[in-house]
């Protein structure tokens, strides 16, 4: 393990460390974040947007320390702890949020078994296409692999905004297709200032959309200060980051 | 696209055909499968579990037919027509078909949040891990190689065989946690016969929990006759099938 991921920003800035010192008490839920991960502010958006009571802890998935491997055996954040028990991955815990409080509105989810499926389509598209490419497109080194990493981007983001109904994905309501991808239109300037990319380039549809959910209050609120994140995909483009999405794509291995 | 894909035998024979004749009627739900597919099998194994009324359609999704195609972008099986409206992806599937149908039992999800939640977790694993491994072990033509990817997926099974509460994953209640794996248990003759696996190799656990698996009726009425299944599994196991998972294993890209 590099330094760079043990030497990870200890904790959130910005708007984000507003957010979490008002999380500080005991909640029935405890939310293991890492205030830098994209899936992370999957969970951590839901949380925000639904006004769900959390109590927030800071943990560096790099360090693999016991006490959270014992939470997540894959070692990865998001997890939480409800009532005692554990649980990962972000798209489950934003799912888990939507059953264990029904009460909390808004729902994410459409009531409709029709629409409910045709978002899990989507949210399904984002987590094999959109972050694949995201994340290709960032590490790959060599210029004309990087061209085409970039034109595949650019596809499965025009494919995706095809489908938008506009203000959000599924129409007047934000939802977790929403919430699914957030957290990459958030971070799109890391690839603009490094890779060519301009959301023109997917067409003015989506440029529209990615304006519309950066400005979402949800959205906001669970950013650092961009410098921050500096180091942690300077590592990403040099393909030199030694997590485990890292290690994966060099190894030529899905993301987990 | 070769020849192989486009000629794969083109319908369900033996245990499968005798379901697919007693679905031919017209319903609200029409299920477009291809008979030799494991994620139609996921599907088409909630469909006889729960006892859902569908109309079966075999479709060869290698000729990627435009009519197929208006119904699948992806150009993959299983699909779903219900009401007009067109669904995918075998997971969201078997969740839609929960949903849209909860007077039919058995649920194969538990009703409280948490457990649902973990066993969304251990279906993702399936996804990501399990079943990677398996097309990884078919596909691979160096032996060292081979391996390497044998030991991954004993290891993926073993992890998965930890948690079987047994006699199905969750206790007593078959749940989609089972339906995920078992089209993959019921092929696993196949890396058995060509890649030197053994459900021995992964204990005792695993290998019962395999047998019960391969003994439920739903799972059984779902596949045909075994030499069928040869001449896909051939040119799986000469890493030359041209199928979008043939073409994305040599690509190094994930499954889609
Ligand atoms: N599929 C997981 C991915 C989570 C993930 O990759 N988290 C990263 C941080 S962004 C992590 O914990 N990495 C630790 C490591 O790479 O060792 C999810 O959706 O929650
Ligand atoms: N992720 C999809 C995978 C479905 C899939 O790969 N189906 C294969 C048959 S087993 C297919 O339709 N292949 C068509 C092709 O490769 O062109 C699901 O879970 O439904």
């Amino acid at each position: 393990m590099a330094i760079g991921e043990l030497g990870t920003y200890p904790h959130a800035t910005g708007a984000a460390a507003a957010v979490v010192s008002k999380h500080e008490e005991a909640q029935d839920l405890v939310f293991w974040s890492g205030w830098f991960c994209p899936y992370v502010q999957r969970a951590w958006i839901v949380l925000e947007e639904r006004g769900i009571p959390y109590q927030y802890k800071e943990v560096n998935p790099y360090k693999k320390e016991q006490h959270f491997l014992d939470i997540n055996p894959k070692g990865l954040v998001p997890a939480v702890e409800y009532k005692g028990r554990a649980l990962y991955e972000s798209l489950v815990i934003c799912e888990f949020l939507e059953e264990a409080y029904p009460e909390h509105k808004p729902s994410l989810l459409p009531s409709d078994p029709v629409e409910r499926a045709y978002a899990r389509i989507w949210i399904d598209f984002i987590a094999k296409s959109v972050i694949p490419a995201f994340m290709r497109l960032m590490m790959t080194q060599e210029p004309d692999k990087q061209q085409e990493a970039l034109g595949e981007f650019v596809k499965a983001l025009a494919t995706l905004a095809e489908k938008i109904q506009g203000p959000f994905f599924l129409g007047e309501q934000f939802s977790l297709v929403d919430v699914a991808v957030a957290p990459w239109i958030m971070r799109d300037y890391v690839i603009a200032e490094n890779r060519g990319f301009h959301r023109e380039a997917v067409g003015p549809k989506w440029k529209q959309y990615a304006e519309t959910i950066e400005a979402r209050d949800s959205v906001k609120s669970v950013m650092s200060e961009r410098e921050k994140y500096a180091d942690i995909y300077a590592r990403y483009l040099k393909n030199e980051a030694n997590s485990v999405a890292g290690i994966a794509f060099r190894a030529g291995r899905p993301l987990q």
